[in-house]
């Protein structure tokens, strides 16, 4: 035990002892044999007169209590009802009494259940007198049934072995038992036996701590890295590959909470929603905060285009072809999509084919609710920022103070987070009575500029009417109308935040420090200023939680966070892949993709989401398709609705070799700068050729990846990207050299420029003078040293849509340069960003219905 | 079996049968027999060399299948591995062989578990002559360890008994059974036994068959009334009692999964989200649709004054006394509050004192997400209206069309949802190419009216700037900008549809005819001719399920829906109150609250929420308290902020008894028009002195209350609520007489007439022309027969809001009509409603806030 506890510093045993009145002589040697073994005990003493009732309460909150590792029931037996003994989950039930653990030993299953105690001391000690009993006539002897005396006593008279319990259970004729019968007593204070048969004395000084010892360390166990066992499902893929929703349908997910199980959550640590998504508390870092991290692996890809590359699917095929086919423990991190393109236009990020997360209806719906609460949250400060100008526009300062500091019962106080408001300030005065009219003023006007706020409300529908409208056009507005616009839900910048924070406390900070706009004399409004931090992480307390769930062949996928990739930093969430690395432990692997192509989501994920979360990368995944290859080669435009231009479809050996040499040799130059090795997975279409994909892995290996294999997961799950995931575990077998690729402290226009010039090939940057103020004026305020987040076009490496290939000879106009200081970055804008998407004439809403009777949902992708 | 049938016709009994190999043998026996018995019987054939992986996924699958009922494993005996066994659900363990199911055994509790079917009959036979084993050594016979052979040998020779299994068993040498001991061969086609021995022949002619028995008929009892066994919650209120949110913390709740257990939800009825909370599935109606309907009482309240009158704790504290204490099944059925209020004004709505739903933060906010899938469907609605008028206005008729019926590889179809709408424009074409241009023209072109749009967007935030906006003024929307406004969530017709749907083929048939706006030639145009309906159901699909969570003291309430009690009806759910009266069953409870005064909330419940759902009220709890009915008779106004007046502090019977002849009377009255008796529930308040109590218990009996009772739920709980528990428990002992106010096919001006006059004691109504045209139009579209659902000032019987107590001599104004078609019905308005809140100067959201490290909220409430 104290080598246990050496080993596991932050673990403190404790064994709860539930007892009815107050009998303190346990409690005594069960502190002295707790000091000698290194266990912590605690006493629960009900009242004599206890109700069944109570020690279920009691009982059901020694389960839920996560610092109690084992529970001793010290009741009389007729409280150790059926009810109660099952009320106790078994893994805490340290005595074995609970009917699971008792139908283990029934069955010779010693390997999760515990075997009362006594019983296991008894067979012990038969088993060195060469007495080889059947546990369950052990059984029969420790848990004699309360039959009549008849009963009793003919089974006493039958046995082989007779174990007296108590003092009490000494109490019967002699000559009940059989001559030559054993007849073991257990006595917690137990002297020395005096009745006239053999009598073994066995020391059991207390039942509760040796088969504690076994269950903390079993506890403990639970923390060590080890190969999942998972039940993968079957996949028995078909041809031709049916739609997304149908292959979804068919396939039954695992209950969540086996596969929490499965992956070695405890469940506590476990919230489920419905039966196939569950959340995962933070609380699993601190338990595993000591195991070694997995190999972290980031999906990227070549440079976008309207043929699609598949990002998505190669990461849930890698996963599955890990996790499911070499057996190595493996998480996919993914980004939870927005709910407005489901009904806009066809296309779900939930994977495809057989590469997939299931239920897919659910991962592009509601899922956990962690978009709505963004929007709940973002529209909160929005409706703040205009009821708040609305009131200072109306009312004097008095009028405004008396209302904001209000009079309870005679007395005038500050909240906690107007107190903080007065510090940033310069006020440090805690009785609203001290403060001059001067301070008043000052504390209770924010002053916001109307022209100069950048809050936008925002809706998780495409509605391209919202862009830009007036509000406060009723009359009760009082004429403090003006325009402003609506964003799509993941644009705000607390989705932003969610995928950066670490915790629930640093999501907190950032939410207080958001900048919402501008004083009229030039000061940063915060939503602290607002007084509404504190409910906005009151919002936001369930969606920090990561949801769980599987892909088609029933391996582990946490879906969390999904910001834009221009105006935020594209990639799902910090706390997600914390805990999947520490989930698949030390040989397992964590793979998360990036938004975009590799110059925009790969260098945010080094350059920002990294350098926020201290995780360093081991392997780039580099996701190509030889039709994308053959655009970038010089293929001719593609437009939605038009028949496919033959290029794309029949052999061109040097579109695809242009494509190779420009933008996917490119690709994995900008992965090298940041030391990462780098693995291309060509996404195999049925069009493409063996001498195309040949060409395609050859000339990868030529502009230095690591290794370049095709990709079948599409049409065949897991099975299909088994080459993928041997060289993927290949690369991250060997040593990476990851660095930034600028130094925070920076001039913002230097950090720009390198961008610019190392990432994207451009020449220069060029400011407009919008831009330049804009710089000035956050250097002023202290802004200077965040990390750049580029909002530029994903459809080219540099800011024209039209250049694919690698472009050279550009210079970076940089239009304008924002701020989200709560999400931590700041963000130039590279043209125009487009942060509501609209619905087409036929959006395809058109198709999507739901049988009333079989709840099946067709027409979703 | 078949008099379970007789009983029970709609339950198919059927058995499974999942064995390794093709042996089809004992499918024949089965086949037989099952014949003989009534009993289906399906057989799940996996290879001879199925894995452990195989074998566990389907027995998940017939865990998850409500079809089975019980699972028979015939598999090699290495098969039957821990995890096996213990994958399939207990209550499907016919044979009784898993670990859970053999404790129970050990422990004799026979009332859960299965026995193995042969340990049973062993047991049986041995009973009958006279040899009393205890259970345990019977399992011991039938469960041999698997050991060594002489540790089997050594079993066999020390039995009394020995039960051979199978032909297998027969082999072994005759000298291991002990002279004398018996052997009993099991064999599912046994013929005799031939060995020397004294041999018992038992017929087990099919071992899953006559266990099948007990499964299946403790199946059906599950469907029978019975009290529940709920594990209730100890309150021990303090003085002076603490915080909503303090007393809501400190108690916690059971897992929401024991509580379903407790009042006989089945596991796969349940979608748990979290701990404390949970969806269940409407297939629990078809499950119990034989069982009767428990009571059904309506919470209602005189009419509301800013002095509040406690209609939820009232609803809360009933339930909480019904169950916990007078120990009849009870179920609250409660709106779910928007979440806009809870960061604007103070006032929570999970009751409030003693008498709470917990956890009340998750009641207040997000809960299950209901409220958000709302304000996503409604959004989706108005998106789609306006990017369909941006289309229109931008495209020719053949460019609609191409774009509406797109040809997918050369081939153009209707969707099903644009035939439904060619249907109802009369083109009875499917081949799109057989249209003519007149009906492309007329297919494609909704033509709405953009200043008869009746669709606004919503957004759950008091978010006054949104009430009336200008939308559309982006350049990409090309000047089609127009005027518009956000209403808070719930007060979106979708709430409504909601609250009144009683299926999930009823909702979708009402989304489907929403009315949207009308055409420029005058027809109303709807969500189907948007072609968004499908989505919609698809976005509503989770949200159609009541939530189950628990009071304070460990009962059931369903939070479900929570429409507007203005512009709608302000009910909770049908769906909630039909599944709630077949769990309470027979002799139980079920209380449901309606919004506002009983002449608002209680017209409603009657005239449209029981005309839609068929249900009947037993019974109505009308709440008064002594410092509402002192304002109703004549005490001054209260302004918020300012101190109360003494009037309201002191003891003043006179004022009392003003308000008790007056407003009292007259809402008991109104009860009574619909034949149903009325129990008054006085809500004390510390400051109400005896006397005070007395008199409005006495006034209220003369004016024809069953009974009139103070509570004191607020500060004891369910204790405090005894008195009124009694009362409601005699009063619906007594007939009702329900009928309703007015018949559904008068004349729509004729309905409103009949509400005013009698209801609210007008003389008479006064339409504007506005009204008397819209009258006109709903009459011509085939609206004419829908109930009326008036929109009144909630703060007077009049409209005139400062007219308390009982105002006569008035003619009611109805300033327009509107109408929701889609959840059926019209609605006058009789004054401005306030759709959206606004956010005062100082919102509670200041106080709001919560610890990072502990979770734990501040501040709400």
């Amino acid at each position: 035990m104290l080598a246990l506890q050496r080993r596991h510093s932050t673990v403190k045993p404790l064994l709860a002892i539930l007892q009815a009145g107050e009998d303190d002589s346990l409690l005594e040697i069960s502190k002295k044999i707790a000091g000698r073994i290194g266990l912590n005990v605690t006493q629960i003493c009900l009242t004599k007169e206890c109700t069944e009732d109570e020690i279920v309460e009691e009982v059901l909150k020694l389960n839920d209590d996560p610092r109690v590792h084992g529970v001793h029931l010290r009741l009389p037996p007729a409280s150790l009802t059926s009810r109660v003994l099952n009320a106790l989950k078994p893994e805490k039930d340290v005595d074995g009494i609970s009917d699971l653990n008792m139908g283990r030993l029934v069955r010779g299953d010693l390997s999760k259940g515990f075997v009362p105690p006594r019983a296991s001391a008894v067979m012990d000690l038969l088993e060195k007198h060469g007495i080889h009993l059947i546990y369950v006539a052990v059984m029969a002897l420790t848990f004699p049934s309360e039959g009549t005396p008849f009963k009793r006593r003919q089974s006493m008279q039958n046995a082989d072995a007779v174990v007296l319990l108590g003092a009490k259970n000494m109490d019967f004729p002699h000559t009940w038992v059989r001559p030559g019968a054993a007849v073991i007593c257990c006595e917690p204070t137990l002297e020395t036996g005096s009745v006239e048969y053999i009598v073994i004395v066995i020391k059991i000084t207390l039942y509760g701590a040796p088969r504690y010892l076994i269950c903390c360390s079993r506890w403990l166990q639970a923390q060590q890295y080890q190969p999942w066992h998972l039940q993968c499902l079957k996949l028995q893929p078909l041809t031709p590959v049916p739609s997304d929703i149908e292959i979804s349908r068919a396939q039954t997910p695992k209950p969540v909470d086996q596969l929490a199980e499965e992956i070695g959550l405890l469940p506590e640590e476990l919230e489920a929603y419905g039966r196939s998504k569950a959340k995962v508390r933070l609380s699993l870092l601190d338990r595993l905060h000591k195991q070694p991290d997995g190999k972290y692996v980031l999906v990227a890809g070549i440079t976008p285009t309207p043929l699609g590359e598949g990002k998505s699917t190669v990461t849930i095929g890698l996963v599955q072809a890990l996790s499911a086919h070499l057996k190595l423990n493996s998480f996919a991190c993914l980004r939870q999509p927005s709910q407005g393109p489901t009904f806009g236009v066809k296309g779900g990020a939930a994977g495809g084919g057989y590469a997939q997360v299931i239920p897919m209806e659910e991962f592009n719906l509601h899922l956990t609710g962690d978009i709505h609460a963004i929007t709940a949250a973002n529209n909160l400060v929005a409706a703040a920022i205009d009821a708040r100008m609305l009131h200072e526009a109306t009312q004097s300062d008095k009028a405004l103070f008396n209302r904001l500091v209000p009079s309870v019962n005679g007395v005038r106080r500050f909240s906690p987070i107007q107190i903080s408001r007065l510090h940033r300030l310069g006020i440090n005065k805690i009785d609203p009575a001290s403060l001059t009219p001067q301070d008043v003023s000052t504390f209770v006007r924010l002053d916001l500029d109307p022209s100069k706020i950048t809050w936008q409300r925002v809706v998780d529908t495409n509605d391209r009417f919202l862009r830009k409208i007036t509000v406060g056009q009723a009359s009760t507005e009082k004429g403090q109308m003006r325009e402003t616009g609506f964003d799509i839900a993941v644009a705000s910048e607390i989705m932003a935040i969610l995928a950066l924070a670490d915790s629930l406390e640093d999501m907190r900070t950032r939410l207080a420090r958001m900048v919402v706009g501008t004083s009229r004399s030039g000061q940063p409004v915060t939503a602290e200023d607002l007084g509404v931090s504190g409910a906005l992480v009151v919002l936001m307390k369930d969606a920090i939680k990561p949801t769980l769930m599987q892909t088609l062949e029933g391996t582990p996928v946490f879906v969390h966070a999904g910001p834009f990739a221009n105006i935020a930093h594209g990639n799902s969430s910090v706390l997600a892949d914390k805990l999947a690395l520490k989930l698949v432990g030390r040989d397992g692997f964590v793979v998360t993709e990036a938004g975009f192509g590799a110059d925009i989501g790969m260098e945010k994920f080094f350059n920002i989401k990294c350098r926020t979360s201290g995780l360093r990368p081991d392997v780039v995944v580099l996701v190509a398709t030889v039709r994308a290859l053959k655009m970038h080669g010089g293929g001719s435009n593609v437009s939605a609705g038009a028949p496919l231009p033959r290029e794309y479809i029949d052999e061109n050996l040097s579109l695809v070799a242009g494509g190779c040499q420009s933008n996917l040799r490119k690709q994995i130059q900008i992965a090298h700068l940041f030391g990462v090795p780098v693995v291309v997975a060509l996404n195999v279409f049925k069009t493409d050729t063996q001498a195309e994909i040949e060409l395609v892995c050859q000339m990868a290996k030529e502009s230095g990846a690591s290794d370049a294999v095709p990709c079948h997961h599409w049409a065949q799950g897991g099975r299909g990207s088994l080459d993928l995931a041997r060289a993927v575990n290949e690369a991250a077998s060997r040593p990476s050299n990851f660095q930034f690729l600028y130094n925070i402290e920076m001039p913002i226009v230097e950090k720009i420029r390198t961008i610019a010039t190392k990432v994207y090939g451009a020449d220069d940057i060029e400011l407009s003078p919008e831009a330049v103020a804009k710089i000035d004026y956050y250097n002023q305020q202290g802004y200077g040293s965040l990390p750049i987040c580029m909002a530029k076009t994903h459809l080219s490496l540099s800011h024209m849509p039209d250049k694919k290939g690698v472009p050279t000879g550009f210079v970076l106009p940089i239009r304008d340069v924002r701020a989200s200081i709560g999400a931590g970055f700041i963000y130039p804008l590279v043209g125009t960003m487009s942060t509501m998407p609209g619905l087409p004439t036929r959006p395809c809403f058109y198709d999507i219905d739901l049988d009333p009777v079989t709840e099946e949902i067709t027409g979703l992708f």
